[in-house]
């Protein structure tokens, strides 16, 4: 009844910071995951759960680089083999192993690859270069929503909302007017709208120096599968060219705990204002409003509301499509069409109907999409 | 399993002083309803759901009238159409509309119809006049209980309760061994208490000056599907007539939110001290104390019991009956009888049963029920 | 899908001090059952469901051992029989009745039979004589864990968990190189370490003066079925008997609330300082420490991640097996033997499958399991 998760995809699973040499645990597509860093500092990801009696990995201990079960002692490497039985003659069980995750650190985030390890292309990781490039400070941060990610993703890719939801924040009469591309290149989806010469929603003008005259806006959204966005949002007086302005690349990176609550891994990196961390700060404020406590409010009330019509998602009722619905309409059908191959059991490298799909949805992937600087 | 909801019934959405002109949201029968004014006072009832996105409406606005969704600022009017859409070219799609329930105000209170319009007919609403009747203060008020409403309402049907539940308060020998009469007129049930020369009960006495002298005292409840009562409950000094004593009109309105979650309307509307407000503070106190808090753990309790018996009923399980249930088994009767024909999906109209039964059950139904005055 | 609750057996109801003449409440294997005792000192358990509306009778009253109900005031009896029915002309349903538990007061515990009351054999309950013993004073209580109880049992019977979960206080490098024995007698299992001529835990050492020379340490533990554990654990010096040494007697008996709920009665039963009440106190103290925030949330947690997985128990997983779990093994495997005839349905006595295997059950089983004194 409920859409599997896709498993041959890169999800987020932690910012960089967040994991240190140290046990540290997130829930993952339903899936408790421990991730800590080796003594070299290379981060690990395995299954959370001991295959002995099943007890959280997460509650015991990190001993150069072995982590020891909380429950009897049993200590894994980071190959997630059993390398120690503290118990009588001390044999360790062939069974005795617990899941490794391929996990690769890029643009100060952790990748987590839940289905087939030798599928694991970490060339298919979406670029947030951004992230880690000095030219723009970034300030980041992780939010849980007890919504569906695709309720979430809905969200992002149809941005007329803000005009609603962060009201007198980030909407104005040019976004309404402004005209609107949607283009799709492989699985990548690009949603993009440009508001020329118009009065800039208020918190950009604030940010522009209360600058008070006509701007052009655009707001570029960029979609990966299964629901990695990166937005490229900023203003420049009418006419100018994109350096006479201000802008950030904002992160939109949805990781689902379960079906109905998300981790929602947000940044804002900034082309302006480069050494005052004060610029920064208002972004972190902004975000932590507009996502916090007005977007998240109102997704979690839709995922309530579908609840009462017996539907955990809006794909199982009968809702009406407005034209404005592209985005997320595209979205959706791209993960509906990775659901038929990609399902919540791990696949056989060898299908052949995955790898075409795969190929054809890098085949005009070229490396990595760059953020339009 | 679960027994399906009346729909062609009238429910209480809300008291009239409860919705002004702003956004009110309430769950009946498991939908969830947007009620507001229009800028005439006339009140309205929609449905909550957003037909684009399922939001939640009452989270929206509403502007002279006219309901802003949240979300992406679709406006509805009061007949429930679509009337703007702020993005691209504004085109509404025909199936943007979002149902409007049939709603009549009467007796201080919001009256909604949650099944087929064409049957709404608002003399069918109970006498609750009494509500509005400058000659008989009122003081009202609704509480939420975490029970079944029909347990509720075999609670009430059957006074015989009150002596332990509310016990020093409410009780009396003399109601122990008062005469009991049963009778029915269509789908309205009487059941008659009449409990004459005894002690009155302490609350009663007091009320009554602290009269310390026998009193007749009567309580005569009358009950409407799906659970509509009034109670005209007094005492007189023993032998004189009604006029010479003291009295109230006691409303209990159950309106179900869901399978186990319903809100209790309570009203108490005083022949005496009708200048007094302090009369009337002390019937909210009373009430209060003997429905908050001492039916309402005890209902709920029963609730969790028949939960541990795998039921969510008292019909699910296999309970003893007395003679003193009769009242709320006769009830219950006329229940599952109308929900033979008028289930939880709306019927058709030119159903002849259904239209039959409904002419029978309204047969003996003179206009109104008026209260014994 | 869960497996069913063994009836006939006896489970410990509450703690002898926890019931008086009054109404008590527990949930014991997912039934409500009242606890009360009569005037003359007697306890009674009975069905805590009014067999009328199902309200709980623990909020009526005891009224000299005669339990009223708090909804109508129907009367019970000791022996569960509807002996007064206030109202109308009294007559009482024959139906009118209440479940009678067999109840046996022993070991200053009350034990409960939830199945055939024909089968209830007193003889049967498991000795646990040391909690009223003179020569050892005990303290004792109950915490609720939110756990299977046969996962909690696991945790009891494989001890080696100790130097890891109660690391520091609890284990020991003698511990870990101990003799290990498991023996079985009819439904009664043991499960021995012997840890000799090694430095004492931290905990035992400072309790034994601080002696900080070597020691035989032992942790004899018997289980009976359901879940009634009693772990005789001491020390004392190298090679010299145990009346030289200090040992407790800790009882560790689990009753079920439901199938992820658990009464988790203990108590420590002292051979030394018999007059020092602070010696009591002390293992209050270690044990509120050891299983409520050691043990507690390590097994909830467990129990979390089994539900991740889609189990609710250990049996529903494909976990990996050590030698050490050969103890919770044999024990899960007579509870497997025992649901195959003894299921939650009351079994007929005369069913000749369950009366064969619990003689054989009892064959070897000598009147009462004396502890090693």
């Amino acid at each position: 009844m409920s859409k599997p998760f896709l498993r041959n995809a890169w999800y987020v699973a932690a910012w960089s910071y967040e994991v240190e040499q140290a046990l540290f645990e997130r829930t993952i597509i339903g899936e408790s995951v421990l991730l800590f860093r080796k003594p070299d500092g290379n981060p690990i990801a395995m299954s959370n759960t001991c295959p002995h009696r099943f007890a959280p990995l997460a509650r015991g201990k990190l001993l150069d680089g072995i982590v020891e079960c909380p429950y009897h002692g049993l200590r894994f490497n980071a190959e997630g083999r059993c390398v120690y039985n503290p118990h009588g003659n001390g044999k360790i069980p062939s069974r005795a192993r617990t899941t490794i995750f391929p996990l690769i650190e890029a643009h100060d985030m952790l990748w987590i690859w839940m289905g087939d390890p030798a599928m694991a292309d970490p060339a298919t990781i979406p670029d947030f270069s951004c992230q880690s490039d000095d030219r723009f400070p970034t300030v980041s941060g992780v939010i849980e929503m007890h919504a569906n990610y695709e309720l979430i993703s809905d969200n992002l890719m149809d941005l007329t909302h803000v005009e609603f939801v962060h009201e007198g924040i980030l909407g104005s009469d040019a976004i309404k007017a402004g005209e609107h591309e949607i283009t799709q290149s492989g699985t990548t989806m690009y949603s993009n709208r440009w508001c020329p010469n118009g009065l800039a929603p208020p918190a950009w003008d604030a940010m522009f120096g209360n600058y008070g005259k006509p701007v052009d806006h655009w707001l570029y959204m960029r979609w990966d599968a299964p629901c990695h966005m990166l937005l490229d949002v900023g203003i420049t007086p009418a006419g100018k060219p994109r350096e006479d302005g201000i802008w950030i690349y904002g992160t939109d990176i949805l990781t689902p705990k379960d079906e109905t609550s998300t981790y929602y891994y947000w940044a804002a990196s900034r082309s302006y204002d480069v050494d005052d961390p004060s610029a920064g700060q208002l972004w972190e404020e902004a975000i932590t409003v507009a996502f916090g406590q007005q977007d998240k409010p109102l997704i979690e009330a839709q995922q309530h509301m579908l609840g009462l019509h017996g539907a955990t998602d809006i794909d199982g009722v009968d809702a009406v499509m407005l034209p404005t619905d592209a985005g997320p309409t595209r979205c959706r059908k791209i993960m509906d069409k990775l659901r038929e191959t990609n399902t919540s059991t791990p696949p056989d490298p060898r299908n052949p109907a995955l790898t075409e799909l795969l190929e054809k949805s890098t085949g005009n992937y070229t490396g990595r999409v760059t953020p339009v600087v």
